[in-house]
């Protein structure tokens, strides 16, 4: 891995990001992309106007906030957007009105369970208005008249998102899939992009094999967009793809399959959380809850899944103010990155292969085999060698050989290219 | 389920039928059949004549029996068929002989581990007469000159069965296959053809997309005499069928896979006993030992397996005078009335669905979703249609989604309606 | 089993040939053969020049050895190939040498774990020459001039190996494959030869469905060349193969599937060793270590796995001189000659089977079932009779069915002929 996009570096670019208010679409979307777009020049934004329609959905209206809050009587900001973009319904319409403390309470959100933390909650399609608070906070509200402002605008303008193409020697295309649309939250998901952008430039400067699709998007209505416009494309020609998100703490590593769990995606991620991070836990199809859920549905069935650390809806942090900039660190970064990207090295060299030979080859002759035998039989290193061996028959790849064979992708890579430099096999074509 | 056909009504049914001394072939079951056909006009009752070739079978010559009884010196009727017809073996020839006690036993029958059940023991295939009586009887016989006489006829004649057809929009054919072969017994044999009864007036009466053969016969040679005649259209349309026997206490159900556990009426028993009944008993297809042994013989291998709870062979009460009408009760009857008949249900509504969109539907639009999401995720009934959708790729019919989403397919049958009336889903054809 | 090939006389055999120095070729190798053929007279010795390639593989040079020894300065020889043949390197060259300890300690082998054995150790395909000695013989070497004297040739000639086909009504051959290469030790390599001449023996006096093919080679280069002129043939005939090696001691059986774990010869031996020898040990694939990985390989792909008591390399006499004639006995030459004979004899009317019927046969019409049902069904025999058929579709053989029924194939093989002889079932044709 380059030492360069490291996880400080990663972790920077959250710190620069996390004050903007971002959400399905507006000017912090817009102010995220142009930040991501100076680190991926390759970076292409797009702008679809609201009310364009895919399949079954709309692109929405626009949503803008310059400010909000809720004065008490003494004209002080009891809840201000100032402090934290979190204290708005996200996609609130605008509102200036003075309420009783039972008519603001039916715009209120909180957590009883965890009384600090101020949820995030948002209302893209249907017209309403709210903030949210402590649960604490919520609790010293006394009996008074309110006056609740939303300075925003919900409007006709435009959705918008990025996109990262870098062609490979190959038409076969990687998806990375992430999001760009949560406000002043760390993990979900400043972590998601960040980490998609830092892969982004470490595979720009690469030979790839593959090409590799990396989007930027507001989640669900923007993966549907671009399946809109792009299936047929994706279906022919995309191999894996991964959903990134909640990628930045520390925790073990989640793999939640694919509908019939046999793509490419959850071999290759299932083989590299096997061998380096067997704690990893597990969940099912049922568990889905990001846009894996667009790009695996029925009609699309696309190799795609995603890759986390704590599993969104799965950690008590997850959509509330505890999730912020202490919640995910460099170390956690890094370390996805390594593994994300350890994942993607494994499907560049992921090939099958073809004995040369109807028997073993003469292994000493090559120069990869002892000359003397004595009991206690192979070393490791020989017993890799017959092992992998013993498994190219032209079906079965190099993800499904280093299954059967109990040694790491990379470790087989190292060995094909020692059989592959001997000439005692063969890739097969196609 | 109507609350008409009970499990009271068919315990009457049971009881008027109790008495009746049926066998393969005989005026029992020509009374028993007339009694089914009053509640099911449908019914066609069929005579086979004696020596009929069928396949590898014969039909037998018909047994009457008008009395029987073994006589002591002192006159004395000391095993008498009037006062249980368990106590001559089925198919006895007639007989009129004075006998030592030693001669007598040779045609005694008893069952010391039970020392108080008269055994049920038939001789359908050689010529043959016995008396079955309790162990505890048999003990008490003293050393002295017996009469025994069996005042019945064995000869050409007709052996009789039931048919009812209830067609549906379909031609595809749904069957129900149970026995009217037993003399006095409850379980084995009277809960099985009450219950085909009951269902049949269910189903005559309601919408049907299916067609229901329903079969009233002798064991063995009478499935065998239907397939010798109706193998080819059965082979044709029958999408699954159930061998009702044993069907009348209150004890576990039981189930039997067919030869190789994949079939229609395998997947949907199954499913209904998980959901409803998870206690049920799992046999194996070495257990098999009623009619699915004829329909599922490798020749015929048709979708048939046992529909019982107390399998037969596995309770104590088996084939003895103990399986007598209080082993038998409305509540059991009214409860495999209704496991039946919710499998006969989901039967009829399986389908498989394909989504209308290649991503989500957007639910909200077709008011199938709430619009402001908070932490926390979906309601059970959100989670329902979304699981429902992930799976709905014109492959998987309900029953198989039922067991993805972990849901029962009562339930995925109200989402999938609901779905199909917002348009986003779709039926396959054929 | 015929009780004229027993164990005593295999293991007499095995005592004859103990003190012969055998290697991969020459002249002990060609007196074994010599030995064998006497008692095989089918056998067809081959000789294959020195320099023949074959696939990556060539004949490698004779080696003959007279004489070594290693004196010391009183001219003692304190390392004798007289006294066991284990005590020069194998395919040493010639050399005769004054060496300080030090230099001798290079050429030395020894176990310091097993510090009384005396290991086995070559050197085929790098010109080498060394000693072997126990550790505890090794320790006690002081500091000296020392003369090691190998009187040995290694130089163009051929390599040896037999060939005994025994062919049967069909052409379809099973395969016993076994070694004649290695130097004074019992199971690993006297067993495997004893054993396969007298299977040989057997089978050439006994009426056969099918060919054998019985190959007595030198390890790999043996078996690589067999391949290299018959491989097409074997693609198109071989049914099932065996390597027979280290089958004389007395311990527990080993199962080491082929590569997909699937073959007849995987079928068989482990319906085998699951009904007669349960607390056999089950290995993998990648544990295999002999001819079966040429066989097995995938280029060639032949259905051969390993037929074994103590697996090779897993028992500590191992490549020593402690696998001497007292490890190996005629009690586990017997037996292990009773379970592959069973193996053979259950290929040989390995069947599969249909019912003649579409139901099931009427079993008394064919004096096949008892006439009086009572209570507590079948007998253990009628039970195997009617499972038997309920799996004769054509499609399941004999093996299958056995496994399926709980029943060893043995008695299978029986019910099968009651029915095949009661014309209730046919044998399925190709």
């Amino acid at each position: 891995m380059s030492t360069l996009e490291n996880g400080r570096e990663m972790y920077a670019w959250a710190q620069d990001l996390f004050p903007i208010c971002r959400s399905l679409t507006g000017n912090g979307v817009r102010r995220t992309l142009q930040y991501f777009s100076k680190l991926l020049p390759e970076m292409v934004e797009y702008e679809v106007p609201s009310g364009k329609e895919c399949f079954d959905w709309t692109i929405p209206q626009e949503w803008n906030i310059r400010d909000a809050y809720v004065l008490d009587e003494a004209g002080r900001r009891i809840i201000d957007f100032q402090t934290h973009n979190l204290h708005v319904v996200g996609y609130s319409e605008p509102v200036d009105k003075i309420l009783s403390l039972e008519e603001l309470q039916a715009h209120l959100h909180s957590l009883p369970e965890q009384p600090d933390a101020i949820p995030y909650v948002t209302s893209y399609y249907k017209r309403d208005w709210g903030f949210c608070l402590t649960h604490a906070q919520r609790m010293r509200l006394t009996e008074q008249r309110y006056r609740a402002v939303i300075d925003a605008t919900l409007q006709p303008g435009h959705m918008s998102y990025g996109e990262v193409f870098l062609s490979g020697e190959s038409e076969k295309t990687i998806l990375l899939s992430t999001y760009v649309c949560h406000p002043s939250m760390g993990n979900n998901e400043l972590s998601g992009p960040v980490l998609a952008t830092a892969l982004g430039r470490w595979l720009r400067r690469k030979r790839r094999r593959y090409s590799y699709l990396i989007l930027f998007l507001p989640e669900t209505i923007g993966a549907i967009y671009y399946l809109y416009n792009h299936l047929p494309e994706l279906k022919k020609n995309l191999l894996a793809g991964f959903v990134l998100s909640c990628v930045g703490d520390e925790r073990d590593y989640s793999y939640l399959p694919s509908r019939c769990g046999d793509t490419l995606a959850d071999r290759v991620l299932l083989h590299v959380l096997k061998s380096h991070h067997p704690e990893f836990t597990r969940y099912t199809y049922l568990d889905r809850a990001s846009d894996e859920r667009q790009y695996g549905a029925p009609g699309a069935d696309l190799p795609v899944i995603p890759f986390a650390r704590s599993l969104y809806r799965h950690f008590p942090e997850y959509h509330t103010s505890l999730d912020d900039l202490s919640f995910i660190t460099p170390k956690g970064l890094q370390d996805s990155f390594d593994t994300l990207s350890i994942c993607l090295n494994i499907l560049e060299y992921n090939e099958r292969y073809r004995g040369v030979y109807p028997c073993e080859p003469r292994l000493d002759k090559h120069g990869l085999y002892p000359t003397t035998s004595i009991k206690g039989g192979y070393s490791q290193y020989v017993t890799e060698l017959v092992d992998f061996l013993a498994y190219c028959d032209g079906k079965f790849d190099l993800i499904d050989i280093a299954e059967k064979i109990g040694v790491s992708a990379e470790r087989c890579h190292l060995v094909a290219e020692k059989l592959l430099n001997a000439g005692v096999i063969e890739r097969m074509q196609g």
